[in-house]
């Protein structure tokens, strides 16, 4: 019930941030009252109600805000078609209209004052949403809709619009528990969908009318599609608010997003997380992968896009399928939604063509499917029923005759009885009745009768053929896909989602949520506005146990020969300086000292340099030199949707051109800090190359943690900070940060 | 006329290949006899003929053997469909039988033998073919075509078979010319083709008779398919030959081609150079981009898939469009069948909905089509019909309702007649059949009026609403795609391709047919079977004018020192021997030595470390010490199906793992040399990064080119060669080859 979970806000739960080193505004926390455990140590909340939508969805009466019969009157057709989604529902409708007497037959109240007491939803069909938002603060209408545009998407006058909008349904909520639909959406979630499909539904929620349409439309392809929520600006309901709830209907099988940017980064964190922990796939297109996307984006619905790499780190943190094209956000929710978990994530690939195998297994196994070799037995059981001629390891080549008559279900079953199988793929790319409409029937009777996912690629570019429409399409066993591409895409999606959802722990769990000791002596080193120089960046990283060089700051040659006596021979010295960048280009570096001449020479080269250069130094750092090891680069980044990001790279000239980097949107643990190494493509270093040893890992993961420890801890605090490089020593030996630049709000 | 062009042929000149600097057999030559100017100095054929295929695809008589009629044979069902074949192409049929007097009604002729004069094709349904073969050397049947499986598809025996077959064949060809097609080929040559379509045509090659049929499919969607040619095992007749042939026929307007393996990399080459050459495009699926592709393609036909990189870049090198599914096969043939030259590689994207555009934009513009901001003036014009508020920069998003009224086609045709777009996509991702079907109308019909390209993409997963099945379908002048992919994918081929075409210049125009001087004084450097010493393998080098260090190799510590006086300080030392690699890591490389002392020391250090690793020495190098540039490594392989291939990448230890690597198929000129350092992610390096010089790209690609003509004049001598670093230095300074390993046949 709504009035449970979100009525009991108060203006102080919805906007107030608890900051445990800092302060800063807080983002709404939905549904239930924020208390200090419920925020993390950046004051971001760690849990998100779920808003009760079921009177949305399924209300039992409903107001329409501006009601027409009048011919030729937009909302005339509106109201029509309201009326009968309402009847459908078994929602009594009830017109809104200042002077009208009746609409459709049905009496009219001039203003929502009137309405009677229990209104679950108001549609308002009027161009300024705002008044009527203010009077619905009076009633106790759950939910109101406002299909009326000019708002975010049209630059800044349009933004103050919205929110006024958002600010007015906010205070209304606080009374009655108002939440808002809209603006700038429309009619979708009043469509009529079909109630006369099997199996669990695909939930859609868009941010475009049209672009939700094809996966809607595969109702008459016979998938379920149970609720359609399309968001318009998310003034004050959003798209995180929707895959809670959806993740939460027993009816939903899998959530299709078309996504153009996110409301708030941290709310959709935590519905992903939701949905994780429920094993609800979510399946979203994110628009936003280049400028265009982000500028035309920004133009349709006014919302942020976010940084790509970052959008798709965090999707992929919560097990979000990220996809590209509607076709495949189609076939992939509509398996995921379909299928069960899979007992063996092996894929056997099964045709009446070796050209078909040969070219549907190349571009599997290209895509990281796994295609187990059937086992000798296996294959001797096949060659019962498939000339020995032809080659049944995997995939299994049938040669055509065996499927049209009892062989062929045979060799199906004999497939699906493997253990090492888990999916069994048939593509058919060309439509010859005699035999593909046996195989068709064969293979939807086959997956009746096991757990195991049957998936077909129907290869015809037409389409009409009874074995597809009527036997494959007839079928809500069998997965049907219409190109080896998307069918690929979706098993591997089904395999992959499986791997995750059986070992996600949520990161929300375990996140922190008060300071360290670490913090307060971080915080004593901050200069707000300034970059702090290389020995205070490094000061900083030791705050939080990060290993840096033994190092001493000296402002004399003299100083220069004692620190080094300290320190150990040989050292490393360096200009030190706030505005300091590009040490090493301005030979602002020397390393290999070895006694006190040497270091006495470079102290006074690098202060002539500086002076010629004219930067201002603050010293000049002696350092202990460290033995060589992997370069790599750790740093934190501020992200406009989800805060401070963690990023991880190889280090050196070489990498910074080809930008091998990592990124993490905290909270996140050592699973994903391992994860992060795995996506970098010269990995392959940290393993050890030409001889070399492996280097320390556990270090390396350690900093990143520590790194991300600091970046939550600071959130307020801290702009930027890289480590560039960290030299990560052979294992065992651990880490140390060379050189540090981090830069303060 | 196939006489003119193929029977001429002499057994000398379909198997001689004369050699330069060495001796090798050669390929044969199809259509001409070879002469010495049709040789590159490899001895690789410059030239192929177009065997005269007009006889096979509509022949005047049509024997087929061992036709039958008898009920339940499977012969039956052949010559059923081989006689209705004949009566739409008007040929007449002679079956051969050696006991039936008729067949279908048709006399019987006992054997081939007893066959009319002129017979332009035999079909035979025999299982062994051989014998047949060896029959119509003595007569005049121009092709055959063999159906039996069973040869290099199913291992060695199978091979040897095949080999006899094609010995048969090239025996017969030479006295008769004849030619033929298959084995383990079957019916589709011999289809019922549509003949209503209009426009250009697709003509369809493939090494699967089912992964043919969705291309041919497309018939059924208003596509025209001119011609099938199903290779089968390429005993004689080959992809190549139909690629050839179909590039002059002028009905042609795209090949489309599904490939498992080449039978022979030159004649691919050779033809897909005549398509190029005659800017006819050539799309193909190319299985092998993994083991287990490799491995079910070569028991499938028998054939090499060759390196899947090298198959790529000698793809790329004459322009043939290369994609991963038949969907995406069928789609982007289509478009370059049909579509003209574009005037411009401007795209704009116009759309009912601002979301279907920043979708479609975004992923246009990451795959990298251009989309150009519409002028001011033509964005004014276009505000005449669409809404102020409505962003049509491009996307052009027109709020849907303009469509379904007058100003639809207004703002269609405005859009076309703006010179910057060459390209206009229209996505529909749901019908809505007031707009969408009006907006298909108004496309159709403003394609008729223009040259440039109009697409649709129909994004509803139903695709039987009338819009798509018959106003869309029904032009030829609009390309309708069912996915955002795949017209993409298509429209960035078609703009490609027409670059492409517009610059294409033969390689084989300008490849050596001579060796250079450098080819003697290089062939006397080899050591057949042996690695060559790094010193020998720099002079090879030296010897093609590619500038390695000053150096000499030596054998004492006082030769060492006169060396290094001659060379001049500081030196670089290094053991040197035929059997050593890894000499950095283990220690054998002593570099910036200023003195006789050091010299004499690294001297004594290295042939210690030798005697240590017991790695035998032919003296040690003392080199000139190179200043630093960008290190590079420049190789040679050789490929199955290529012979020799050049590489280049960038060098040391990082890239090593990241494998930033660009290869090409000799020969090639200047434009792809400096192509292959466009593919390198690395390619910034060159440029000059973190303020260092640019590198000399001239004479960087100089380097390559030198390489590549090395690769083909030493084919017969040199089976690899690495020159590993080659020190690129800053620009007009050179570039030098500070290590090198050569390996002899």
């Amino acid at each position: 019930m709504l009035g449970s979970t979100h009525g009991t806000l108060t203006t102080d739960s919805r906007r107030a941030r608890v900051i445990a080193c800092g302060e800063q505004p807080a983002p709404a926390v939905h549904g239930r009252p924020a208390a200090t455990d419920d925020l993390d140590v950046s004051g971001r909340p760690l849990y998100a109600g779920v808003p009760d939508l079921d009177r949305f969805f399924r209300p039992e009466s409903v107001a329409v805000v501006g009601a027409s019969d009048a011919e030729g009157r937009p909302n005339t057709g509106i109201t029509r078609q309201l009326l009968a989604w309402a009847e459908r529902v078994g929602a009594r409708l009830h017109p809104v209209h200042p002077t009208r007497e009746s609409v459709f037959g049905l009496p009219c109240v001039p203003s929502v004052a009137e309405l009677p007491d229990q209104v679950d939803l108001a549609v308002l069909l009027v161009s300024d949403p705002l008044p009527v938002i203010e009077q619905l603060a009076e009633t106790k209408v759950r939910f109101a809709v406002a299909f009326a545009s000019g708002f975010a998407e049209t630059g800044a006058v349009g933004v103050a619009a919205q929110a006024r909008l958002a600010d007015a349904v906010q205070r209304s909520g606080l009374r009655s528990g108002l939440r808002l639909l809209g603006p700038n959406t429309n009619l979708n979630a009043f469509e009529e969908f079909r109630t006369d499909l099997d199996g669990p539904a695909i939930a859609l929620i868009t941010q475009s009318g049209h672009q939700g349409r094809p996966v809607f439309t595969l109702q008459e392809l016979g998938i379920r599609v149970s609720h359609w929520a399309p968001t318009g600006n998310e003034a004050d309901l959003e798209s995180a608010d929707f895959i809670s709830y959806f993740s939460e209907q027993p009816e939903v099988g899998a959530i299709a997003c078309y996504v153009e940017g996110l409301k708030d980064g941290r709310s959709f964190l935590l519905a992903a997380d939701r949905a994780a922990r429920r094993g609800v796939p979510v399946v979203a297109v994110k628009v936003g992968r280049t400028e265009t996307g982000v500028r035309t984006a920004a133009s349709h619905t006014g919302k942020l896009t976010g940084a790509d790499a970052v959008v798709d780190a965090a999707m992929r943190q919560y097990g979000v399928v990220r996809v590209d094209g509607l076709d495949e956000l189609q076939d992939t929710a509509a398996l995921l939604a379909r299928a069960r978990p899979p007992s063996a994530d092996g894929v056997a690939v099964y045709s009446i063509s070796g050209g078909t195998g040969a070219h549907f297994s190349d571009l599997a196994t290209a895509a990281g499917l796994r295609l187990p070799a059937l086992s000798p037995a296996k294959q001797a059981e096949l060659h019962q029923w498939i000339p020995e001629y032809l080659d049944v390891t995997n995939p299994i080549d049938n040669g055509g005759h065996p499927v049209g008559d009892w062989r062929g279900r045979k060799i199906i079953d004999a497939i699906l009885a493997d253990p090492a199988v888990g999916v069994l793929i048939c593509p058919i790319t060309g439509p010859f009745p005699p035999m593909s409409d046996k195989l068709a029937r064969d293979l939807v009777d086959a997956a009746e009768e096991t757990d195991k996912l049957v998936c077909v690629v129907w290869g015809s570019p037409v389409g009409t053929e009874p074995a597809y429409r009527e036997t494959l399409l007839g079928s809500s066993r069998v997965a049907t896909f219409r190109t080896f591409a998307n069918c690929i895409t979706a098993v591997r999606a089904h395999l992959e989602h499986a791997r995750f959802t059986a070992s996600y722990r949520s990161p929300f769990d375990e996140a922190p949520r008060t300071p360290s000791p670490s913090c307060r002596k971080a915080q004593a080193l901050m200069r707000p506005g300034s970059r702090l120089s290389e020995h205070a960046a490094k000061q900083l990283l030791r705050a939080y146990g990060i290993r840096v060089p033994r190092e001493q700051l000296v402002t004399s040659a003299a100083a220069s020969v004692r620190a080094a006596g300290l320190v150990g021979y040989p050292v490393v010295m360096k200009a030190s300086g706030a505005r300091l960048a590009h040490k090493t280009e301005l030979g602002l570096v020397k390393i290999g000292l070895t006694s006190a001449s040497q270091v006495r020479d470079a102290y006074r080269e690098l202060t002539d340099i500086a002076r010629y250069e004219d930067v201002s130094l603050d010293g000049v750092l002696v350092c202990q030199m460290v033995e060589p090891g992997v370069e790599m680069v750790v740093g934190v980044t501020h992200d406009d949707l989800f805060g401070p990001t963690v990023t991880v790279g190889l280090g050196g000239v070489l990498v910074e051109v080809l930008r091998d980097t990592a990124v993490r949107v905290p909270p996140f643990g050592e699973d994903q800090a391992r994860s992060m190494l795995d996506e970098l493509r010269g990995r392959a270093l940290l393993d050890g190359v030409r001889g070399r040893p492996p280097a320390d890992l556990d270090a390396l993961v350690e900093v990143i943690l520590r790194v991300q420890r600091m970046a939550l801890e600071l959130d307020t605090e801290l702009s930027e900070l890289d480590i560039n490089p960290l030299m990560v020593l052979p294992r065992g030996q651990g880490a140390v940060a060379l050189d540090a630049l981090a830069s303060c709000r």
